[in-house]
Parts: structure tokens; C-alpha cells; sequence
């Protein structure tokens, strides 16, 4: 059970989400409320966009709280658009290839969840990577696995759809191997140019999402859990939202992928 | 405010105090109750006695929980004197020369606790070294110093009597500095033989101590804080001790060091 | 191309083979002679076996001559059988994971060479594994994976046989693909008895091993490279072959893996 | 013995001069030609100016060329005027506080060289800083050590006399010590505006120093060791020299500190 942060708005050091005191996502690595292990020690990762299509990297396995690279680095660069993390390991070794962002050509991906059993059904999962995406696959986590399988399945294209499809498949191989069937996923994905969320697990107790405009209203923030500070207004994202960032401002959709309606929008897709 | 644990006896391996499932330190590094910290984060260590005078040392900067190579080790070595560590810091960076245990010929110490105001005092207790001392000086934290000026003010004679002297140093020049005047101190040190442990602060909250005979009697344990077996008799060393293991067993004394008695005793050594 | 060396025979601390000054594996390090590349930095492991049937496994990722843990631990840690490796990146990331000696059960091995175009046939080579040794990997290495198909193959009845169909394998795959079909194989693998150490090439460039008693004949060391000492009497393993270390002595047979005769060994196996 | 890379000009990528392939620092890391030691695999760093006062920072001690996160921040971070080096320890333990550069409020610094017998002389050396700049000192290295002084002894208004002050100073102390009177100093330091380099040493042996105009002549490069492009127009810095790459170009003057007239020079500053 991770803890994540996303910025999109007019460009602000990464400081001001990552590392200022008393209200920022370093100060949550030490002390969660509303998560399942109060320490995020296992590791962090920020992906910002630039000047390239391709985001900028940046993850380590240390705390984030004592790297002193990450202070300085989130003090220095600015960005519009950025993904930051600290994570808290369900499963897979502590490495610098199981921090979270994760990044596949323009894409960021990070995410705060699990799926139950990975390990019987990472198998298959894995299997049904194209042969790219196959040899794109740096660790062993099941989040990594999930942003590879919705770029299978159509990320490019349409978001909703994608997760949709790498949800219902992970929970179909869940089925198949007799596995409790069951995946929480709260997650951010950006292509540089919007930032969508979304909330959702596939029984009542999806990992929690707010959102709240900052920036004097230039920008917006998506975190997993409020911040400290007494001026922004967050408000709570429902369980089975999807919402998008863009140059517009933000919108927000149901994301069922196991009902009818949105299995049917993702075989359209 | 870290936890720490430390082991005389019969041979055993490091795991069974280090990372056992259930009642080790490692499982203290992640929960810790009766610390101002529940997260010890910041690295760790393991000193332990072998066929060398010398003790081995393994420290890194992760998490104890989540280092491979502290599991492995743990599980392969057997030591009749060891001890663990497993640091919150409370100021000097996250690095190995940071973590305890320090390690000076064959002497070993860790600590849980500290000096309040050190930076400001850092420079007149640096001074205070002999000059092969303060050659062996590694790291940038208090509690080196302490047993740096523990070594200078006769260790290797009589431990209560150096630690002491130490303590009053640090008081009087936080004194002079005009700074509050304050340490808390609840240490292990060792030279292979004899295992040294002592609770005390300068006010009254002296950071935890407790003592158990372990593995059918054939060995001693001192934690920060009870491992959660049940089968353990821990008992709470009271502020204001040393304690002392050695092949005869466990005695204890009162370790005041700002009181008269005390401060003669360390006049004479 | 990175350099290791093995140990088997009275117990000995870890340090006569690994960083005894001027000739050692760390000294190797950073000056080999026979490798293609001078530097072997990145990362390092060590594996031994002590009173478990599982060795023990310290792996890490910066240069072996700059860790102070390796140091400590190779003084204090003496054992009658070990595996130590510095590596040279040809591909993978440097992780520890990635790191050798690689370890499955009480099984060791590590390796020095590399497959041609593995990016190419990692994937079939993966698929071969079982459900159980496909879990089990860790790392993105050509050189693990040899050692997971070799487990696959039978590695704990018949080494050769096990190990030449690797490579067959490796080679087939290889031909299937359309890439240059070229594995170079010097390995060292225990199940913590006897020490095994191949020599084999598909070309006329296999990587050096040569071999001497030590300890007044008490043990043998096998090393990709001599060590600088003058007294030891090394002598080269010819390409081709496979050495076996038991407490009888050391052994030598053809590993001819692409030859009908070899083939038919394995066949049989 | 380390390498190092400096630029000043038009903002560029950190790239171009500390990853690009062929003709960069990181390359350099792996395969020195002019230095006492081919290998610098012992940590790395990059400080760079931006839109503070005070540069940004990252240091690690992996060998450079293994991090991939030393490559994403070079391609995504724009500056124009930055420091980069990669380390080769002549002492000090291999750790982040050890790395070059180093940083001081807006002042930056990194160094090849070294001081002969500096573990007999820091102690004095240490005495000589105020309060502040010892409370600044984070590591163990000689190089730092210069860089505290000079800032003791004026850099803020004078470079050439501080780091002259500081090169006697460290020279009178050998002399008092009776150990060999030595320094070696060929270093980079910069305020965020002028970009200063200084190539000497005590005996004939200054490391060397290059420098060439870039980017269409927009900026300089200062460099340890000429790249191996073709196109750029190295020019080797005599010993003795510093020069200052400011807005308005390249300056050069003598660098003399154990002479009378740059002596003067220092005592009128």
C-alpha cells in the first residue's frame, strides 16, 4: 500500500507536491493515516515531463524522507506535468526496478494497490505481453505488469478502455487459476499531455483518491491522501471514477470494467 | 530514537534476535511501540564476535526489513556476542559511516537516545579527541563521539567510569553553549568478553531497557523494547543502571553519573 | 566479461580468495589482465556454505573494492566451499538481482561469458522454464536464466548433461531466431558437495579458468585468472572441459555439448 | 585520481557533456587515458545552475556509468553553467559526502588532485575553519577540506588568493607535520556566474586541464582530459594557471601561491 502524488497546471517545482514540510508526499512516506502501513520506506520515484516527449526518471530505494538528491532535484525542476511516489512493497524485491513510476516511451504509470495471488498468475499475465512489451518488463511487480498490459491492450488510444481490459484479465486468470479474485487499483497514467486517475477495486475497499485545484486554480493536484496544509479544498474521488486532467480542466467518469456497460465500451475499443 | 538488541551466550545465529519472524528486530524496525518513532528506517547494522578480536560489521542504509543480504547473513552466522541495531535518525545523514554499530578495534557500541543541541557542542567534544582518536573518527552522528570519547576517557579500564566522564563532558560543554542540557543514553558496548549495557538520561525519560535469559538459560538478551514472544521472562532495567554480561552472568550498578559518588569514582579511573 | 573464483577444501575465511592484498578476486577487480574489459565494477557476490544446506548469499551492487561490509565479512566468515564473482556488465541492468552467484535451494552458480543476441531468445528461454523456476527468477540475466534451465534440465542428477543442454538449447533458440548462434560458458556451480567449473565456448574464444591446489593441498581454487602470488602453481583448464571438486580430489571431462557423443550423454541423462 | 567537466555558455543538456556517447565524462568514467588510474568507478556527481541562487545536486557512489538515473536527469536538466565529475578515491571511504562536487550556499567546487600525507594534516587543517564551515564539513576528503578553506580564506572575493591561501596553508602544515609537502590541484569552482579553474601542483606534476569553445562558440568546455570528438578544438592549460569563463569569454592568469608576488597578491586580498 503505496502513497502517490500527481501534478498537471502551469510548471511549479516539484517541491512544492514532493518535499515542502508539512504538507507534501515525503512528509506522508513517514506518516500515512488513511493507508494500510503507515510507512512508505520501500522506495520512491518521481516522473516529470520536460522539454522531451519522454518523461524524465528519477527512483531510488532508500526512504525518501533521507535522499538528499531527491530534495535538491525536486527543488530544481520544474514541470507541468509529474508523477511522484513512495512506495510500501506488497510483494517484490526492494529495487530500483520495482519503484514506481513506472516509463514506457512517453508514458508514465504509477499506481497504489494490488492484485490478490499475483504470484500464481503472473504467469500468464506475462504471457499475454507482446513480444516489445515482453522485453520492456524491468521488474517483478504487478503494477509494472498491469501498465504493460494496458499498453497491450490499447493505452494509446483510450485509457479507460485499456485498464479496463488488464483489470478483467487479471481477474478472469485470477478465476482460472482459482485464486481470490481480486484487484485494488488506484492509479495515475500520463502521456504528457493529460493525466487521467482512477479509483476502483473490484470489492468495496478501493484505495482512497482526492483531488484539488492549487496553484491559484493554475493547477491541479491528485494524491492519495489529502495533505496536511489548511488552504486546499480536497475533495474525495468515488470508488469506480476515472478523471481527467487536461488543458481544459478536469473531468470524471464511471470506471466499472465489470459491469456490462463499460465491458462493452472496452470491446469497442 | 532507535531500537537496538544485543546478545551473550551460548552460540547462536544472528537470526534468532535479528530477524526471526514475529519477535525480532527487524519486526521492531517497522512497529516499534514504546519508541518516539514506530519507523527505525534509517539503516542498520550488526556487530558480532567471532575468531578475531575484532568483530565483523555489517551495515547499509536501507530499511533492515528490506535488505536480502541482512536475512541471508543473519541466518548463516553463529555468534556467542553480537549487536543489532536498527536507526531512526535523529539528525546526521543516512549513510553507512552513520549507522550503528561503531566498530573501534575490538571494541563495539550502539546507541538509542541523544544529545540535545549536538551540532552546537559537535566542535569543543571533537576537540576533546586525542589525535588517533579523532583519525578514527567516521561518521558525523553523536552517538560515534560519545563512544569515541568513551574510548579517550578510559573504556578499555573501566566502561562505567568512561561513559560517565563522557556524559558529564557533553553537559558541560552544552553548558557552556548555553544550550539545554540534556542526553539520553541507553547503550551496549562490548569487547568481546564482557557485554556492557547501560540505561540513563539526565531527565527522566530514559529511553527503555530490558533483560532476558534466552535459548534455556545458556545466553542473555538486552533490547530497547520486548520482542512479542510469549515465552520470554523480559524484565525492565531501571534508569540510572549499567548492567554487565559475562560468562558468570548478568550483575547490575547504579550508573549516575552527575551525582557525587559517581563522579569520584570516574575521578579516581 | 567478469572474472571469478571458487574455493573448496578445509575451511578457510573468505578473505584468502576474496581481497587479500595483491592477490585476490578484488584485486582483480580493478586490473584484469585476460577479460576484455580491465574494469569489473559493477556489482559483486559471494556465496558459501556453512552449517545449512542453503549457502549464504551477500550480493551488492558497487564495485567489490569499495565495500567495507565484503571486507568485514570475508574476514570473518571462513567456509569449506564458496563461490565469489565481480561482474562486468554485457547487458542487464545492475541490480543486485542481476548480480552472481545466483542461488536456488542449496544450488550455486555463477558465470562468466555470454549469450549472443540474448535479448532475442530470452523469451523462448523463459518459456522453457517450469511454472515453479519461472517464479523463480530475479533478475534479467542471460547467465541466471542458463542456470534456471539447467535446474529445468536436470541440473541436480547430472551436471554436464544438464548445463549442455542449456546450451544446445541456447543455440537452437538462437538458429530459430535468426541471430548469431555464439554461447561462451565459464561457470562455477555447487549443491554445496562437490564444486563443478566448465570451460566451453561454441567459438575458439572461451573464457580462461585455470586451477591449483592451495593450503598445503588441503583445497583447490579455480579462477578465471591466476592470482598475482608466486607461489601457487596454476594451471590452465583446457576449452572444453568440466572440473569436479569433491573430497576426493578434482576430476576432468570433455563438455563437448554440441558433439553427437555429448549429445548422446545428455540424451540418456 | 578522478575526471572532471565543467561548462559555461549557452543552457544546454547536461547531456552533452556528461553522457553523450563517444565523447563524454561517463565514458571517460570507463576508460581514462591520462590519469594515474584508468578506472574512476568510485561515485559520481553534478551540480548545476538553475533558477536559485544555489545549485542543484546529485551525487551517488555507484560507478556513473551504471546509473540510469544519472543518465534521464542529464537528458531532461538544461543549464548554463555546470559542474560534473567522476571519482577515483585516493582515501576517504566511497559515500555521497565524499562525492564531488561540493556544494556551499551558491558556491560549488570539485577537484582532481590530492594532498600527500592529508590523514597526518586534516586535523590542523580542520582547526583553521570558523565555526560555520566546520559544521558545514559533511565528509572525509582532502578535497572538501580545500574547498572550506578557501571559502574561509575569501573565495567569495577572491578565488585565486582563497585557493592560493589555502594550497600554502596545507603546505606549511606538511612542512610542520614533516610529511612530504605536496598538492596536487586541478579544480572547478564557480558562484553561478563566473565559471574558475586552476591547474597546478607543488611539484611538476599538475593534472591536466583542457578547455575548448562549444555550441558554435555560445559556451566553453573545461575538461580533465580532451573528449574524443573531432570537431572540438581542445587547447591544453598550462600549469600554474587559473582562468575565468565569464559572460564576456575566457580569461587566464598565473596561478602561483608559492611565489612572492602571488603571495602578495593573497595578502592584499
Amino acid at each position: 500500500m503505496c502513497r502517490w502524488a500527481a501534478y498537471r497546471g502551469t510548471p511549479i517545482p516539484l517541491e512544492q507536491i514532493v518535499s515542502a514540510p508539512g504538507h507534501s508526499l515525503i512528509e506522508q512516506s513517514h506518516h500515512a493515516i488513511q493507508a494500510k502501513t503507515a510507512t512508505n520506506g520501500d522506495g520512491f520515484g518521481v516522473a516529470w515531463y520536460g522539454e522531451h516527449p519522454e518523461p524524465g526518471l528519477y527512483r531510488d530505494v532508500l526512504p525518501a524522507w533521507s535522499d538528499c538528491n531527491l530534495k535538491s532535484l525536486a527543488r530544481q525542476i520544474r514541470s507541468p506535468l509529474f508523477l511522484a511516489h513512495v512506495r510500501a512493497s506488497t510483494g517484490g524485491a526492494t529495487s530500483r526496478d520495482n519503484c514506481h513510476p513506472f516509463v514506457n516511451g512517453r508514458w508514465s504509470f504509477m499506481h497504489n494497490g494490488q492484485i490478490a495471488g499475483f504470484e500464481k498468475i503472473r504467469r500468464p499475465m506475462e504471457a499475454a505481453l507482446s513480444d516489445r512489451l515482453y522485453q520492456a518488463r524491468q521488474g517483478t511487480t504487478d503494477s509494472e505488469l498491469l501498465f504493460l498490459l494496458a499498453l497491450e491492450f490499447g493505452l494509446e488510444t483510450d485509457p479507460a478502455a485499456a485498464f479496463g481490459e488488464a483489470i478483467r484479465f487479471a481477474l478472469s486468470e485470477a478465476a482460472r487459476a482459482g485464486v481470490r479474485e481480486l484487484v485494488r487499483f488506484t492509479a495515475a497514467v500520463s502521456d504528457g499531455n493529460a493525466l487521467h486517475a482512477i479509483r476502483y477495486a473490484s470489492d468495496e475497499y478501493a484505495p482512497t483518491l482526492y483531488a484539488a485545484p492549487t496553484c491559484n486554480n493554475q493547477g491541479h493536484c491528485l494524491v492519495s491522501e489529502p495533505f496536511k496544509d489548511t488552504g486546499t479544498k480536497w475533495h474525495e474521488i468515488p470508488a469506480g471514477s476515472i478523471v481527467t486532467l487536461t488543458a481544459s480542466g478536469m473531468t470524471s467518469k464511471r470506471f466499472k470494467p465489470m459491469q456490462a456497460e463499460a465491458v462493452k465500451v472496452a470491446e469497442v475499443a
